[in-house]
């Protein structure tokens, strides 16, 4: 925990860089160079200034004024890290929000008669982000590049933070391992040419990859370069003849890199380092390619200032990367692993909500990071776990109803004998990823918590049930998760479902399950998380979550059909149920499922576990 | 019937006056001057041209070649009724489908090397249609107003047809009739008072209206233009101090239209003819506006070509009219109108159901067509009924399988004491507009019938059912409907629900319950039809229909929530139900719905129908 001056400080040295070079605003994002959704420490810049330390969050420094925008969901923790830095709240996703481009545009600068200069780190920084800051100024009558009283500039300064930023870690390099063809069920011989293919198509020479989940699934290779994210810090550059990966091999010299390293240069990949890309791509027309594809979603700004350079010689083809959607469908070996990984997983979780039950119920003081800790060595024990895949959430009582609950290291609640705990966890392993949801009830439990319960299971099941004809998107069944919650005028504010990787992300596109329109088809191959909840400040939350499959299910005259099957193997406590809330046919999905967890976990359970669970997992009766 | 020589030789005179004029293609459309679902007798073209009377087709003749562009609905109606006529059939909606505009670019002229001339009927033209053509034309290498070979012109020839078709019908103008402000709940100066606020807010000065059912909304006026739907063929320029309905006065010259004409007068509409709208515009700076708004979806070629002409004088603004969602947004008198319809409209249905079930089950000879001539004359027959809202579908068997079946007039198949009778009807009342489908059990049903008769009766629970938050759009609640037909791997090749109007077309926007994605949420006020089915070739056809009434449903800390009032009251046979696929809860909504109907319609009944109803409406029991 650092004191707030630390970062008045730090705020204070910027405005040195600022009025040093004429820098009127400085935008600092919370982003990495390749729009990942959790960044590296080293591009935690919003963390360094402020203190803040939520998911989603953009500070402005100007003069004389300092502010964090961020949304709804972190409010609270916002006002607590802020106090006394002198950064003040700007709040979004509310009605009448102001966000920075027209805060910049309108409101920082009002009635000032002079040339404005806005300083980003373009490396942190989209190209549409830009786009707006630039759309906003030019709507408030300024004129880029002018001379002018009217005139504005926005500034690239890749990694301006470094000068002062002295302890700033470096871009992280951790060991690279292969994921070998009879995991991945696919050579990165068949994935690049397949890229190629996809390249030629669309009449292009060379696709720059700059998504890392896309660069590593393309390679069969991973990394730990991201907390949970088992990817590699680099780009790709796929030519007609050419595969160029820049990655750094500098900070771990493992044998294990090494090895993978050198597989890879036999397979014709070439290893240069991270910071290459911008001089190779400056020189391009030395890589003897003519077109080059980009994903506009995952470019830095100061990589397309690059492309920008060299548009005279290159064509630049901005559209979508093809690699989602073929990622997110998995193939068969894929599904094997995940299914393997999923009863390995099981069995972690069956063995850790015994413990808590024994514990708890025998008086034993267990709070909500001891439980965590449990969980996540349990896990870490299981060979082939390479960790966990995103921080757990442990949560007691008015924990669980923060959907995005931090369990604080100390001081966490202290588990007790009556009431809802809600376990959201998952493991990487070596052929695949995991993300469950259980809510036990630790003892008894209220009418509302045991309602709340019953409704959201009763929307899991719904959505695990469903049956749809292909061409359905996720939008389009959102409504069998919230059917049973809206009857009862009970709702969840987060999406019902995301796409999981293989030994990858534990959230990917481009399909999920939302009421948010999506075109994207569910099709057979695709793994998505099934996830309502119920959430009530400071009492209580639930929420039951399962992946699921979409699997093939016949063809007859109305159609092909598609249904789910369900990888997560763990029981669903019925004890919280109030079985008159439910049809007959949601039992029996809940009996039939859990007499499936016990048939094949308990083979691999102690005696005494597998007791435990066979008694847990009796059917419910009416 | 016509025979096909009628149709040879018609298109015969079009080719001469084709050659005496220079044109190399003509196209025929089957829409009228304001975009209409339905068009009047003047504007059924095709059907003039070939013969063919499927609601969607559009001809295209050229000297060699003449063609019927129609969809999958209509394929087998076509070849039927385009036999013998030597107009071919293209088929849309179909994988590798050529339209229209790609035919012409690419495939009529194809080594034509010389300028090409299309000649359309701008007032049966939208100027998307045009559009698409000129871009296919020039996506082909053809150059527009060009003077080489390449060239190529669209020419506006309104009303081509009328120096061949003799008796070809003139603009409707049928009696005009007052929805008095206590039925309609709002006067017409405080409509266009709301409509002159929006002209304003968009900068404008006025707006010329060009959708039928808009203009007599906006004016509180009827008429019966077109079939069913109760719209005066007319335009209405409303501008920041005057008020002009476009709209002929010289058919009808009934008391009822000379009285509405000089109530209309007195309140500031000044009348003008149908035609003058062209001459007007073409000098419309007389009219005193400087900017002008208009909806692109419902304006004709013909007129947007005169506002081009003027567009050197008068800002065009194109958008979306407003008009569309207010309307659709009942008021409190009109939700109670509506209720009273239905209950009129109840007691109909529930006396020709008991007709057709005494005369049916003692070997009456009664057919498709006569069904429909009782229900039609029950109807007729109700004091403040103008007719019906659209053609009764009345359907026996097989006929029954075809969502849009057209019972024909003689030879309509024997309705006999087994299996499953189908009927879609409505009523325009001067109070409301119904629209209700029941299928009927005349007998003995298979088990696949009743099999299909329960799960679409369960799809139409689950919609009437739905409880969701404020903003839920149709899209988004449709997998109510089908839920339960997809379990069994059946669905229905429609849309779910259709917006209804009050006393006025029975289909209207903005919003509809349908998988396809459509953003409009569903307002308190909304009234949407509720219509899955199951429909099997050559077998049986299911489908239930009710109206639904959205309304508001409380608030809490979750949310505000809508659900519907039903507003159809016919009950729901039950002899063809199998109880075991139902859940509880749908069973006592079937119950609940069925005593309710015997409640409300059995005072207004005869004894003898009283009680057959109140033995019809017993309660399912499991």
């Amino acid at each position: 925990m650092k004191t707030p001056e630390i970062y008045v400080s730090r705020i204070g040295m910027i405005r040195d860089i600022m009025r040093e070079k004429g820098i009127d605003a400085v935008i600092i994002t919370g982003s990495d160079p390749h729009c990942s959704e959790y960044p590296a420490e080293r591009w935690k810049q919003v963390q360094w200034v402020c203190g803040f330390t939520g998911e989603t969050g953009d500070v402005v420094i100007t003069l004389d004024h300092a502010g964090l925008w961020t949304d709804t969901r972190y409010f609270i923790q916002a006002v607590e890290q802020l106090e006394g830095t002198g950064v003040e709240l700007h709040k979004t996703r509310i009605p009448g929000e102001i966000r920075i481009p027209q805060w910049l545009a309108e409101y920082a600068f009002e009635g000032v008669s002079r040339p404005v200069t806005v300083a980003v780190d373009g490396l942190a920084q989209t190209v549409d982000a830009v786009e707006s800051l630039r759309s906003a100024f030019r709507k408030a009558g300024r004129v880029e590049m002018g001379v002018g009283a009217n005139a504005f500039s926005i500034i690239d300064m890749p990694d301006m933070l470094d000068v002062i930023w002295n302890d700033r870690p470096s871009v992280p390099s951790t060991e690279i391992y292969q994921i070998p063809e009879e995991v991945a069920g696919e050579s990165r011989q068949s994935r690049l040419q397949w890229l190629r293919d996809f390249i030629d198509e669309n009449n292009c020479s060379a696709m720059l990859v700059t998504a890392l989940d896309e660069i590593v699934w393309l390679l069969n290779v991973r990394a730990s370069d991201v907390a949970y994210n088992p990817v590699a810090l680099s780009y790709l550059l796929v030519t007609w003849d050419r595969v160029v990966w820049y990655v750094d091999k500098t900070v771990d010299k493992s044998p294990v890199t090494e090895e993978t390293l050198a597989v890879l240069e036999e397979d014709g990949v070439e290893i240069r380092a991270y910071d290459a890309v911008f001089g190779d791509l400056a020189v391009a027309d030395s890589l003897n390619f003519t077109a080059l594809y980009v994903d506009p979603s995952t470019l830095n700004w100061h990589l397309s200032r690059v492309l920008d350079g060299i548009s005279d010689k290159i064509k630049i083809n901005a559209g979508a990367s093809p690699v989602p959607l073929r990622k997110s469908v998995k193939n068969d070996v894929e599904i094997e692993g995940m299914r393997a990984a999923h009863l390995a997983d099981g069995i972690v979780m069956e063995n850790f909500l015994f413990w808590l039950d024994k514990a708890v119920s025998s008086g034993a003081r267990v709070d909500e990071w001891d439980a965590a800790c449990k969980l996540d060595s349990m896990r870490a024990a299981v060979p082939g776990c390479k960790g966990n895949s995103f921080e757990t959430i442990s949560a007691y009582g008015p924990g669980a109803a923060l959907p995005h609950y931090v369990t604080p290291h100390s001081g966490s609640t202290v588990l007790e004998p009556h009431g809802l705990y809600l376990c959201d966890s998952g493991g990487q392993y070596y052929n695949g990823t995991t993300d469950i949801t259980r809510t036990v009830p630790l003892g008894p439990c209220t009418e509302l918590e045991m309602e709340d319960y019953t409704l959201v299971l009763r929307g899991h099941i719904g959505l695990a049930m469903a049956v749809f004809p292909a061409g359905t998107s996720g939008c389009q069944v959102d409504y069998a998760a919230r059917c049973p919650l809206w009857q009862f005028e009970r709702d969840f504010g987060h999406g019902t479902g995301h796409g999981v990787g293989f030994c990858l992300n534990v959230h990917e596109g481009p399909q999920e399950i939302r009421h948010n329109h999506n075109s994207q088809p569910l099709l057979a191959g695709m793994i998505t998380s099934d996830e309502p909840g119920i959430y009530r400040e400071g009492m209580h939350g639930v929420r039951h979550e399962s992946l699921l499959l979409c699997v093939d299910n016949g063809v007859n005259e109305f159609g092909s059909w598609r249904a789910f099957e369900n990888l997560t193997l763990c029981h669903i406590d019925t004890s919280a149920i109030l079985p008159d809330l439910m049809t007959d046919e949601e039992i029996a999905w809940l009996n039939a499922y859990n007499a499936d967890v016990y048939r094949r976990l308990s083979p691999a359970l102690s005696p005494e576990v597998a007791e435990w669970l066979r008694e847990r997992t009796a059917p419910v009766v009416r």
